[in-house]
Parts: structure tokens; sequence; C-alpha cells
């Protein structure tokens, strides 16, 4: 919304005109990178490349992180799919306004020809729901602390968004922004990997608990947001020249060194991260009068940078 | 993320296999559209053409419907600019991922030639900021019962989405997906519509009381969200070949008859709307195994149609 960049020379006369003590007072909150710029090398974690799937679009490439922490047999089905090189040739065949981009296996849409569906080979056809999981003391728990509409108590695990239930003793993913999904069919059981959805809009909050998310998109959301969207029913394109061809799904594992471009995810449970957090709540600067004064779990996006890009 | 439409016919057989009791209680929730089938005349508002833009794009039309109660100056010199036919021939010039995509004179960019500004004619090139509003107990008002992490109190006011805060007696539109904001620079006093900016994104409530909210996009959100995303800072498009045209933006009521398509919204304190309310937080079915029994501001899409499509 803002026509031209005035922050930081503003920001400066504004000091330089008032006393120190109201210099003091209006002190303009650190920008996400000027915090990042001070981070130290150990705040930021390297996923395993056993956890990256690396999806090569015909637009470009998208980077996603699997959370074995909480959905451990659809991560390991998803590697299994992604070993077979059975992604390789499918395409993004939904993309539903404010909601989500799906991409599978073409011939499982409704007007599919159920006869070509390409065989998931060693990878099961169905799973556990892995919905929600017993809270787990031993992960990483980076609590929010401005509630939340849908869960008793939200925060991070490893750089993935969390709702818990201290009554059930249960946790689960959130569907926020840039969260990958794994569709299925009405019985819980249906899901198996081999159709993923990633949000694109609003979080989708009321899906949680009812489907099974396995990542994060760590680089790449505009290449699946930034599509058009589908006209059939549920954004499903009507015609095949429409979808993305999918080129290839590999394990990060599996490429070879110069193909990995190895990204580092910023450690919720780091200093910076919660600094971060700090300036997102209370942020005052020359352009932004009043202060939230709180956040939303599905307002923060963990940053990531290029393992090449550290300093 | 449904692979197939299996809802009717599983909720179907369900009740067929099941005793009555046990069939009443797993009755599936009615959908929006079941729930729209049933729903008066009365409770559906016509927005005054007086306050629809309608935008022609080279891609297509959006219709956006403003919002005098809440922000009656700006209305008013959008209006002036409308009338004057000031947008025509202006563009998109920025789409930044889940955030906003905005349009204007692409000469106020960073890198425009600021000799080449279209001039604003009869509308001001200041207003006063009118970020809030005190609390006005004649609007209808719709509160919603879940909570909200950046408000004391949301709701609905006329088919736009409204938090408030009685201890400030204040009130004011929220940033939720397909809100339209006014662009300024850092100065409150620095919007005037000619930039505005519709949210594609994750609201950004951390905007809200920081600008000015002009209305409401009615129709056509896909054209402003699939859009590809700008390559420099902030999503600004760095090549005039990447941004999208504005044929024409016009008030309906400038409009020939045939041109208008008049659009309808439901009305936000009609008891239909109360029971798509319901159906949002309650919701059961073959496929929702769990209700979140909770619904957020910025979670609900107050429904549109066109006057032509009622029964």
């Amino acid at each position: 919304m803002r026509r031209r960049h005035l922050i930081a020379a503003l920001a400066l006369i504004t000091l330089l005109a008032l006393p120190a003590i109201a210099a003091e007072q209006i002190k303009p909150t650190p920008t996400a990178k000027e915090l990042l710029a001070t981070s130290a090398p150990d705040e930021w974690r390297t996923p395993d490349p056993q956890n990256l799937l690396v999806m090569q679009l015909a637009t470009g490439r998208v980077v996603i992180e699997l959370a074995p922490d909480f959905t451990p047999l659809h991560a390991a089905n998803i590697r299994t799919l992604a070993r077979q090189h059975y992604f390789d040739g499918l395409a993004i065949v939904r993309v539903q306004d404010n909601f989500v981009t799906q991409w599978g296996d073409p011939a499982s849409d409704d007007n599919g020809d159920k006869t070509k569906l390409r065989p998931l080979g060693k990878a099961s056809s169905t799973l556990p729901p892995e919905y929600t999981r017993p809270i787990d003391p031993k992960l990483a728990w980076t609590p929010l602390p401005d509630g939340d509409v849908y869960a008793p108590e939200v925060g991070f695990s490893n750089g993935f968004p969390v709702a818990r239930d201290p009554a059930s003793g249960q946790e689960w993913l959130a569907h926020c922004y840039g969260m990958v999904g794994v569709g299925r069919d009405n019985g819980p059981e249906t899901g198996n990997g081999s159709e993923l959805y990633a949000v694109i809009g609003q979080a989708p909050r009321r899906l949680d608990r009812n489907l099974a998310i396995a990542g994060r998109v760590l680089e790449g959301m505009p290449l699946l947001s930034g599509l058009p969207r589908g006209d059939g029913p549920m954004g499903f394109y009507t015609r095949p020249a429409q979808r993305t061809l999918i080129k290839s799904v590999r394990l990060a594992a599996e490429l070879p060194a110069a193909q990995q471009h190895p990204l580092q995810v910023l450690r919720t449970d780091s200093p910076t991260f919660a600094a971060l957090l700090d300036a997102k709540r209370h942020r005052h600067d020359a352009f932004y009068a009043v202060s939230a004064g709180k956040v939303g779990l599905c307002d923060i996006d963990v940053p990531v940078r290029e393992t090449s890009s550290a300093p």
C-alpha cells in the first residue's frame, strides 16, 4: 500500500527533530530484514534432505519440508512415491480461489479415466489419518501469547504452526498459508499422499483435525498461488491445457549436491524468532501509527534462506 | 482436497443404514448452497449503484462495493475519480504474494516518471484518514460469538467485516480477504483513493486502523488474486509488460442498464446469514468428522449473487 519507500528517510528526520526522550519513544520497530541480519548461525536449522521434497514445475521450483514429527506415516509414503518418481508428469489439477492449489494424478479427477490411474507401486494406498497426535513434551514449543479463535493454545514446533488442546492432550499442525495437506476422499483412511494441496488463501482452520498435513512450502509459493483459478466445480480445471505440468518431484537427498540449493529455516525456538514475533506484535514506525499489540498464528511466516546467502 | 463428490451419496447410505435416532445425530450440516436456495427475497440487499465500482480489466470484470458508512470522504473522492474516468488506462502495478494486489498510476511507482503523473482533476489529493469511526448504534450489527485475536469484538455491518473496541467507542473495517484499501505514503493524510489495493492472502489485520478501507470486492477476486507475483521489492512489477491494463472504472450508476449486471449481497442481519454462520461453526458431514465449533471474522465470505440468478 506504500507508494514510495520513505520510511528510513522520514524516521531519520523525525529522530533529528525531536529531543532525545521523544526520539526514544518513537524509535521505529526493527524490520524483519534488520533482525535477520543480526541472527547467529546456530539460530538457523538445516532441514534433513530426507524431509525436503523438490518439485520442478514447468514454471519453476517448489520446495516442501515434510513434517514427520506430526505425520510420520504420510512422510514415509510420500518419500516412497517420490523415490519411484510417481509424481513426474502429473500436474496441478485444481486452484480454488482463497482456498487451495492441488496436484496429483489427473485421472483421479471426477471426470478422469480411472483405468488410467497411475499405480502407487510400493506406496500404501491407505494410511491411518494422523490428523492429531499426543502432545510431545520433547518437541520444541514456542507458544504465542495472543490466543486463537480455533484452539486453546497455538505456537510453533520446529518451524511449523501448531495448535494444542491440553484438555485432550492432543496437538496438530494448523492449516496456515503455505501448509501442504493430504487430499482424501470421504473416508478418513483414503489419503495416501499421492494427491497434495497447498493453502493459498485465508487459513482454512476448519480443516484442522480433519485432514493430515504433510508439511510446509519453504520456497516457491508464488508458483502455486499465482495461478489462474480453475473454472470447474471446486476450482478443478476443466481442460488439460489449463494444468501446470509437474516435471519431477525428488527428495533433496537424492539430488546431486549442485541441484540441492540447501535451505535453512529460522529456528522457532531462537531469540531472533522471539524478536521477530515481538516486532510483529508491536510494530510502530513512520507508516504504522497504531500497533496491533497482537499476532495470530497464521500471520507469521517463518523465515527461510538459502545456505549460500548466509553470512 | 476432496477427490470425488461422494458426500450426498454417502450421507444417504448412512441415513438408510442406521436407526432413526442415530441418523438424526449424524444429519449432515446443510451446505451454503442448500441454505441459500431457501433464502427469502428480502434477505438480499441490492447495493446502491452509486456505491458500486465496475472495473474492466483486460482480463475481465471486477465489482467493488464502496463503504461510505465507514469511509464517506474516500467513497466520495473515488466516485469523483471514477466520474472523471481517472482510472482508464492505468494498471495493476503490484502483486505481493500472500498480501495485496494494487492498482493505480504506474508513474507513482518508485521508478515512475513523476512528471507524467495523471492529474486528479476535481478530486482531493489528500483526505482525513477515516481509519476508525465512532460506533454507530444505527448501523446493523451482527456480532460473532467466537472472539478474535486482534479486536475485543468483531462482526458484520451491512455486509462488511467490522472490528470494534467498546472501550474506545471506535469501530473499523477489517482487512479480510477481498477488502479494498486505500494506498498512501507515510503521512496519514496522503491517501486519496487514486491508488487502491485488494487483500489476496491471509488477512493482514496489522493494517487495521492504519489505513482507510474503501470497500469490498463483490465479483472478480480471481482476476486480482490469480496473477503472477511481482518480481520487484514489495511485489511491484519491474517491467510495464507485466502489468494488467485497467480498461475503465465506472460507477454502476453511470453504466447503461444492460451493462450493470446488478448484484445482490446477502443481508448480514438476515436469518439465512445466521444459519450460514451456524453451519460454518458446526459443520459435520461425511467429510468433516471434527467440527471446529468456531469461526473467525475473515473466514466468512458474505454471499453475492447476480439479480438475474434470483429465483
